[in-house]
């Protein structure tokens, strides 16, 4: 009893009390991340009426995990006539049959049949996607992308990925693996990536390297420079502190060693997109993730890459820009997926 | 009158007699060449019933050319129920509008209203696209591509250009200008390209190019080894008279110098299509167009370079294959674009 109190209490709910509106239609979005869960119970319109958060505890396995995640549900579903529930995860989908496959951040979740369990205990249609698919899902409808058909949407963080719409839909490929813009090669003579592969955006700009980079960069500055950088300032100067927070707020603070970085960051993006630009002529691109909150310094220089990179021609449609949904779009683009 | 017959002397049509299959429907499939106009009658399963083929004298301007097209549709056509005719095209189309805008090979061309030329002349609807979007269309609905909704199709020549099949249709973007994978970047810091940027594809692996370094190798070779390669003695050792037949001649018949160029060619095809199958994961990628002759080795080059890059996982589906439809492939899915 203790226990499940605990649980409970860790669930954060937030908006209207149940029942609140009842003539409209909503569903529900579920961004199932490896430390958190997120809940929204959404409109039409793409309102999060409701709000829920609990931990995931993903080391409890897929059926603790997903008892707590229905009772959440159940109570975010009160009194509101709910038509479908969506479920964004990193990893291998199996879209078809909704099945969770070699998660990253979930072990012991391989084949784990989401859509089959949702749809049994909650009796409204379930789908599942990746989370990025469900970023760029949430774009289209209801953030940067509405009124258009085609997009790409980058997320940057530890990982970093890519979701396409094109003619309107989500593309997800033979494999339901399309859009890993973080394994595509920048660089086919660079440094070994985790995937085997060598070179791929990833080893550049995902937070642990771009945190790397810097640090070797302030370690490779000579005695005059040396206890200059903002960065040293701000981890009193032990430099395993440093995150791509505080690297942002050494730059806005004016650090040449902090705009050095987020300027390469924009280049590599830049080189990236690019390709994507070039193949899939998305049109827009929206750039969301931890580390686009390096803001408008990495915004101009992923474009001034891009702008050099990209044939040109009179009156080309293409605009990049940062996501305004932040970090609500993966919820509100799982609850578009049913 | 004489000009005339000239013009009909020029034409060469084959096939049954007209009216030889009347309970079926038909479309007409126009593959527009900066040299030659390929005409194909297709039937709904996707058999060439007639071809014909005249020189494009594109110097003489779009109304001419038009006008000559118009005159063998007219023949293809009589006593065949068509239902519609679709030009492929290169450059950027409005496909929309099906206009053609800046076309490389068509001088003069710019803006002409293809659409709505044919559509008044021919009284059936017409559908403009790039030509290499045919070819994937092609692919997909005739040939490697027949029950799958995503391909990538990539055609080796003097350009190199890719079309996109995902969700079962063509992907256009925003601009018309998707799938230009010939200007996507394999090395950033490369040779600078035509289209302004560094280190394209295309620099490496269109057809000059390709040449260009063969010639390259076979100057650098010690006096030893000079007068080995088969691509002298096939040239008779005038280096400018070098082309890819001859290349994949003289691998076929053992040249080193002419098989590393192949394999070269491969491995910078194999990288730009590794980043295609990481973003797009098509599933199938079928290679044409005249590079692709060189046949079995580029292909295992290929294959390999994509196998080292691009990301494993259990039961991953991936063909890729050299196009069996070869030079029809244009008009056929040309034919499908209404």
């Amino acid at each position: 009893m203790n226990k499940r109190r605990n649980k409970r209490s860790a669930v954060e709910i937030s908006g209207p009390g149940a029942g609140a509106r009842t003539n409209a239609s909503y569903s529900i979005g579920v961004d199932l991340g490896g430390t958190n869960i997120k809940f929204g119970l959404v409109s039409a319109d793409g309102k999060i009426v409701k709000r829920a958060r609990i931990p995931t505890q993903a080391q409890t396995g897929p059926k603790p995990v997903l008892r707590r995640l229905i009772n959440v549900v159940r109570r975010l579903m009160k009194g509101y006539p709910v038509r479908s529930i969506g479920i964004g995860a990193a990893g291998l989908i199996d879209h078809e049959h909704g099945v969770i496959r070699v998660p990253p951040n979930l072990p012991g979740w391989d084949g784990t049949p989401v859509k089959e369990i949702l749809e049994r205990a909650l009796g409204i249609p379930c789908a599942v996607s990746n989370d990025v698919n469900c970023c760029a899902l949430g774009e289209l409808r209801f953030g940067a992308g509405v009124g258009r058909s085609d997009l790409f949407c980058l997320t940057l963080g530890t990982g970093v990925g890519g979701g396409i719409i094109a003619n309107g839909k989500l593309v997800i490929g033979a494999n339901g693996v399309a859009g890993e813009i973080g394994h595509t090669v920048i660089f086919p003579d660079g440094q070994i990536c985790r995937c085997g592969s060598r070179g791929c955006l990833e080893c550049y700009v995902g937070a642990e390297y771009i945190v790397q980079r810097a640090v070797a960069r302030l370690r490779m500055q000579g005695p005059k420079l040396k206890f200059r950088s903002l960065i040293r300032r701000y981890t009193g100067n032990r430099l395993e502190r440093v995150t791509p927070k505080i690297i942002s707020r050494a730059a806005q603070h004016g650090d040449e060693c902090a705009r050095e970085v987020i300027e390469e960051v924009g280049y590599y993006v830049g080189l990236a997109v690019s390709n994507v630009v070039q193949l899939l002529d998305p049109g827009l691109v929206v750039i969301g993730g931890g580390v686009s909150g390096f803001g408008k310094p990495l915004l101009d220089a992923i474009r001034r890459t891009v702008e050099e990179r990209v044939i040109k021609f009179p009156g080309r449609k293409l605009s990049i820009v940062l996501s305004t949904l932040g970090d609500d779009a993966g919820v509100l683009g799982a609850s578009q997926l049913a």
